[in-house]
């Protein structure tokens, strides 16, 4: 017996093209292992004479979004247009018309998800998002419903690709900065704009999800802590290799002992013993620690056209099931929570100073730290190349209070001994 | 709305005391996250009177394992007693009742696992069995939902906690075998007979299982080809790590070209930039390559009463969903195969051979492999450390076919310049 199920796809880029692509390539396996045929329905588009991909029938080519969702051959829709607008007004109408949404869109889900996932419930039908973060890795299901009586402690995912791919390169070949953005804008890794990715804007609201569905916890995209890898220099890198660690970009969501979540992006120190630390090049992973389960880490392509579209399909059968069965999944609503300020939060930290090569530095130094209650766990120095009297001195820390940190950098500027305040990085314990 | 769900237990070893210790000590967290209280119901136990973890309420307890299947107040079968029998038959009439189980038994889908997934399937009850294969990964979820679109290649698994502890301590202590088997028995990693583990049977085993979900083939563990790690020296995990390898036991199932299954256990060289190559100690981890989502890797723990009881809770709760909506989850109903011969299967190959110390001996050597098809990547030869005219010469090959490798073997076995043919380890393509 096979059902057949049509599907009206709002948007034909990277993702969008891919899933015609595996629809029409894979209609018959997914029928055959599913009992569904999941046939492309009316696909919307900015335009309809761009050259696109063989699968896709320029006769389903439409101008207009809203008559696909309005369309009644249409069971499901899927959007892949990203943005917040207008995506978010053709989801609530498919919604509140009873079809179930399969989206691959970070963006509304990170600001406006609550929103949708109440219009979701009240209509009683599925809004799944496995795309949204990750790309083809099935992080969402694996946390709602493998993990669903697990108690998360703590969710650590490397969730930007192209930062990856930067620092990758910085730690394998030495590269600068400058050099590895340059290379993954060559690749098409990395836009012109690179802001997004290299400052934490997109691992920010991918680390929102995250929280969201680790916890069930409302958070959005700006309620996220965030730091980028843009001040990360080549000398850090050394340093950090030389001291048996990487740099990567981390999303960290957690619960903490009172109940209160922190959720916040920035790059760490990674032991090289670590499972994120050999995630290389533009692979995501997400490390998810668990009071039953110990530790459980998914690793995959996070971003591209077909991986992306092979999570669509995922949520596709899941919705099609549903569908057929006259139910709907496992709705989410994320519960209101208080979030803890990174101020009050504790880590380790590595601090990379210029300071005035004389006598008695070192101790002024390290009085200004112990002032601040900031433990030194290690230290090195280093000559500069450059001579002329300056030295590097690079601090790794005992767990340390951000509040008191961020003082005893104050003091630290302050002191005429000290030339430069470098790279603050945290430290991910092993 | 809450709905109670009773779970009946059998067997109350590692496993079980762990779900029991779950089931009581995050009841509330599972309530209120799912609507489902999974109440602890009677418990079916070989002995009443010994010791067991202070969740475990003895007036649960009972000798009569028949009695709980058919205790009419028991809502969900969990099964964690391993082996064939019993285990076996209480599933059968447990699921003849109507009564969905969830299983942890790796030997039993491994080998009566058609009979089981055909009396689950016209009884209309879930078989749930997550934790049959790498413990607390939910890798079975992943492939027959997530990935229920997907066409896959090929899984690689490490799914040998034991084996991987051994290979691990080789490979970073520079161990000898028997040193690394000691220690993994001191520390409760292997049996005092650690056949199972060391020769691949537990490996073969969930070879099976990964192939039958993967690929929704009929596979059952003594169709598996299978190796084991005791033959593993020093030498070749030191030559390993100086080509840049580890030396993994893997689990492999694939779809060749034509449709045909290969399913296999073996230990290989590993590059140490694949993602398998980091997993150390006793993790586990599957490696999934699938047309569309590209590389996809699971990690976690394997084995283990608490990671193995938390993927029983994830089952428990798909189950009880499934009851309380009247339905069942994706029945499996794999069907029959062809699987290829491990003689007609394809790899690099790395082989240790001690030849005669004189000129003209590679000669011979290397005109044996030619003769057979197998052509040279690299080579090396060292010196032997007792001397004698002896050396020890390492050879990459080229992708060969294992047929033409045995029959080189043959042939250079034949040689008087070869003294001695050592280890033959597959080499995974990076």
């Amino acid at each position: 017996v096979e059902d057949s199920v049509r599907v009206g796809i709002l948007g034909c880029g990277n993702v969008g093209s891919a899933l015609v692509t595996i629809l029409t390539r894979d209609a018959d396996v997914i029928a055959g292992r599913t009992g569904l045929r999941l046939e492309v329905g009316p696909v919307a588009v900015r335009s309809t004479t761009r050259e696109r991909p063989s699968a896709v029938d320029r006769r389903l080519l439409t101008h207009d979004a809203g008559a696909v969702v309005a369309d009644p051959s249409v069971d499901v829709i899927v959007e892949v247009i990203g943005g917040i607008e207008p995506a978010r007004t053709l989801i609530l109408t498919a919604l509140k018309a009873g079809k179930p949404v399969v989206t691959a869109n970070k963006e509304l889900i990170a600001n406006v998800g609550q929103e949708l996932f109440e219009a979701a419930a009240s209509a009683g039908v599925d809004l799944l998002f496995e795309a949204a973060v990750g790309g083809g890795i099935p992080l969402i299901r694996l946390l709602r419903e493998s993990l669903a009586g697990e108690r998360i402690r703590r969710v650590t995912g490397i969730v930007n690709g192209t930062t990856n791919f930067i620092l990758t390169r910085m730690t394998e070949e030495q590269a600068t900065y400058s050099e590895a953005l340059a290379e993954a804008q060559q690749l098409g890794y990395a836009e012109r704009d690179p802001t997004a990715d290299v400052e934490g804007y997109d691992a920010g609201a991918k680390a929102a999800i995250l929280a969201s569905i680790a916890f069930g916890a409302r958070v959005v995209a700006g309620d996220v802590y965030r730091e980028g890898i843009s001040a990360i220099t080549a000398p850090d890198i050394a340093f950090a290799a030389r001291l048996g660690y990487v740099v990567k970009l981390l999303a960290v969501a957690e619960q903490l002992d009172d109940g209160d979540l922190a959720v916040r992006v920035h790059p760490a120190m990674v032991p090289v013993t670590h499972p994120l630390a050999s995630v290389r090049d533009s692979f995501n992973a997400v490390f998810i620690e668990g009071e039953s389960v110990g530790e459980l880490m998914l690793y995959g392509r996070g971003a591209g056209g077909m991986p992306t579209a092979s999570a669509v399909v995922g949520d596709l059968i899941d919705a099609a099931y549903n569908l057929r069965a006259g139910g709907v999944g496992r709705t989410l609503n994320p519960a209101p929570v208080r979030l803890r300020s990174i101020d009050d939060l504790t880590s380790a930290y590595y601090l990379d100073l210029e300071v005035i090569d004389r006598p008695g530095v070192l101790a002024q130094v390290a009085g200004a730290l112990g002032r601040h209650a900031v433990s030194i766990r290690s230290m090195e120095q280093d000559g500069l190349p450059e001579g002329g009297g300056a030295a590097r001195v690079v601090f790794i820390t005992h767990a340390a209070r951000e509040r008191d940190v961020q003082a005893c950098l104050t003091e630290l500027r302050s002191l005429d001994v000290v030339a430069r305040i470098g790279t603050l990085l945290r430290v991910l314990g092993s």
